[in-house]
């Protein structure tokens, strides 16, 4: 029994960076994880819960921001124990569970998961550090067909939260053809893979900014360097103005036609023994694509697609919102990434010594939500339950009554268990909590076996300072019998 | 791009005290999560979700076990800044959001929440330190109607999962009339409420463990103290004997009736002003329950309920099942409590100054499952997708097209995706997957025109070892054709 330390209260807050998610906040995101597990789950693909904390060393240092190894993670040490953290992604720990558990899995192993996972970084407007990730992976086969299986079912997904065809594109890509190009240019020499390493991690982190920096912000990247606005200084990767120039070549390779596309890239780096397989990756995957009728009007070879994570080893995919949402600033904004995954053969590997070839994609499900109430697809707001009012507090059991009935015909009902005293403060409860309908049963109304049944949408407005009286003789009050309250309020809700 | 070393590998494990949950115990979760939530719902509670990270400030020191303040939870120093925890309950939480929001929120607040929670225990057979919790509560009002209220929410709760009207009980309670006891007893003085503090919350705890020790080790803790099996030794309360039968009196008050019950706790404590109230609240409790049909079949007044947290001020319920399980020694034993809670009207008001009342209840919905799986009432497996077998590489289209019809026709389906070469691999995967059919398209039956649906649930047993011959052979086996596929395995799955 803690006893209160008066001089000094504890803070009511979040900590920052977190957020608390309240009534449909909660209900949608349920809903639209729900959606996505049953598509998942059509697929063949089995639930997997792993829990929040991992070791650290399980988790390894697969973060995107790859310029600060030690940071990134919430992390603490266990009495002269192993450090633990709470897992940043729903990646790492099917590696571990995969390594841990392969001789009782299937193979290969069709995963799905979801929850929330944590990132110890600054927080910024609309950036939390705690936020949910909705995954698919398939463990245990090299082929393409399984990463085709993924942007099948993505394009799926998407679809089933009411994302229509032409509102999203998945656009897909190979690291081994971005490795064959970088082979071309001079910063991957196969017969030394560590060489120049760092420089390749920068042009692959610059290449993915391309939305945000434009062409010339990437060639500074590939070059000495960049100032952004804030006045920070990124290093570059010093790439020769030719070698960048084959880089940016390849990120504009798109053609008019995903032939065209494999065209181009054919011209940068086909003559790489890497970019040759990637390239017949590619067209292996377009072509499953296709011939399942995902084509070009939802997937779209991309080659300025390549991924932040320094993991991914063929191909990626990231799916995009194409339709515009109104930003911050009130001006129209493209929404841009909602999704994205890829090849990752060497993260089990980590493990266990041998290649565990794997593939999967991870749903933003919080940025999705976010475009979905902006596009004003998903509600705000849940309608209340009936309200029960209290008259006289020694009559609760009438009132539990009242709302018993109302529950078992399958109406979301409460009692007012606030003070009874003032009827003005019971309707502005009502109010709050968006009740469609008030239900009064006072000692007269009792005595005559009837209650008033008042619609709360109609009157609204007059809530906050009406009496008891006024609330009678407003229209959108009617008298119902007793015995007859159930059926009517059924009627009323139907409507 | 990390590099593999080589000379050290991460540990493939599950921090010590946690474990990875698959398939069927991940849906059936989620299954039994969704079905509370909906009574809580239709109850008028409005869903809450706040992050796994707390202050340590705020989360204060409630857990159940005050003898060691500084453990329990898992905490880390931000870089200059709060000690941050994951959070232990969903409680603690609750009262940091009311304090915070309680101007946008209605009073009084109904909630439910439900997440998992963490506890830095030493870990022990079947102890987890991640478990789920499943919670309603409602903030804001003094009214025991609120309490009786939960309780009633609580056993449809319960039913709705299936659990039969005598196979629980509730036991509810008052810390009012214990305090009462406690002022009969002399370990309360209502004039220097701080003092015997220490030894009020022994005796809590002792009785709260009156199951497990029985009265002589209650009793052995209200004195001097009590070795337990493995040796170590807890302090007593250090009572007088007559102050411990007082206590003792009040365990054992339990009559055969409710009434007798309350005229057992009047003799014992009604001369108390705190006792008086106390048994005020629990007969009025158990008239709006009686009242509403949820009577003694269901709900038991129990002064041997109190519950261990220190922090309840007035009723307290726990539910508890009835039926007997096999225990790991193979004998029969019964469940215990799979929920509890009660009255807490000072969690908020370490917040704000000013006392706020508060009432909820926390379904410990792992203990649940493990008791319905127990009586086999929830599926260990579910049932796994259907498998096409995939005959040759290069027809991969093909397949994935046979796996596209059986997705559109809502049948769960599934590519090979392993090393095609071994029929008797990809056989052995379907048996793995629990798949109920597999279908086989080979160049032949292509040519055909029809495929081969195999019935794995009747040819489980050769599955190890048959070639693909082999099976053909087997009456579980039928041919048809290609076209008639989708609606020959609806008749097939729909038996």
């Amino acid at each position: 029994m803690p006893k209160d330390q008066k001089p000094r209260r504890p803070k009511a807050e979040t900590p920052k960076g977190f957020r608390d998610y309240f009534g449909a906040e909660v209900t949608e995101r349920g809903a639209m994880l729900a959606r996505i597990a049953e598509v998942y789950r059509h697929y063949g693909f089995d639930a997997l819960e792993t829990s929040a904390v991992e070791t650290v060393e399980a988790l390894g240092k697969f973060l995107p921001d790859v310029d600060r190894p030690n940071e990134g993670v919430f992390a603490w040490q266990e009495e002269d124990r192993d450090w633990l953290a709470l897992r940043y992604d729903l990646t790492a720990p099917l590696a571990r569970v995969y390594a841990q558990h392969r001789a009782q899995l299937p193979t290969p192993y069709r995963r799905y998961a979801m929850g929330p996972v944590w990132r110890n970084e600054k927080p910024g407007p609309g950036r939390y550090r705690q936020f949910y990730q909705c995954d698919a992976d398939t463990v245990g086969t090299p082929t393409v067909a399984a990463d085709a299986e993924i942007c099948r079912m993505l394009c799926d997904a998407l679809e089933t939260l009411g994302i229509a065809r032409r509102d999203y594109v998945v656009r897909i890509n190979n690291r081994k053809v971005l490795n064959g190009v970088m082979e071309a240019a001079g910063v991957l020499d196969p017969a030394d893979p560590d060489r120049f390493m760092h420089e390749r991690g920068i042009v692959l982190r610059a290449i993915d900014k391309l939305d945000r920096l434009g062409t010339e912000g990437v060639r500074a990247l590939l070059g000495e360097g960049r100032k952004d606005e804030s006045g920070d200084y990124t290093k570059g990767a010093r790439l020769s103005e030719e070698q960048a120039q084959v880089v940016l070549g390849f990120v504009e390779a798109r053609g008019a036609t995903g032939a065209e596309t494999l065209r181009n890239l054919t011209d940068l780096c086909g003559q790489t023994q890497t970019g040759a397989v990637g390239i017949g990756e590619l067209t292996q995957m377009a072509e499953l694509l296709e011939a399942g009728a995902y084509g070009t009007d939802r997937i779209l070879l991309d080659p300025a697609t390549v991924r932040g994570l320094g993991y991914y080893t063929g191909p990626v995919f990231e799916a995009e919102l194409t339709f515009e949402i109104l930003g911050e600033d009130g001006k129209p904004r493209q929404f841009g990434s909602v999704a994205g995954g890829g090849r990752y053969d060497d993260l089990v590997k980590r493990f266990t010594g041998e290649a565990v070839p794997a593939t999967g994609v991870s749903i933003g499900v919080d940025r999705l939500l976010a475009a979905l109430r902006a596009k004003g697809q998903v509600a705000h707001e849940e309608p209340g339950p009936v309200v029960v009012t209290v008259m006289d507090r020694d009559r609760m059991a009438d009132t539990f009554a009242i709302v018993a009935d109302l529950r078992n015909a399958g109406i979301r009902a409460e009692a007012y268990l606030g003070n009874p005293k003032s009827f003005g403060a019971q309707m502005k409860y009502a109010d709050r909590r968006r009740a469609p309908f008030a239900i009064i049963e006072g000692s007269d109304e009792k005595a005559r076996g009837v209650v008033q049944v008042k619609d709360l949408v109609a009157g609204a407005q007059a809530a906050q300072t009406a009496s008891l009286e006024e609330w009678k003789d407003r229209p959108a009050q009617q008298e119902v019998t007793r015995a007859d309250l159930v059926a009517h309020l059924q009627r009323l809700l139907a409507k």
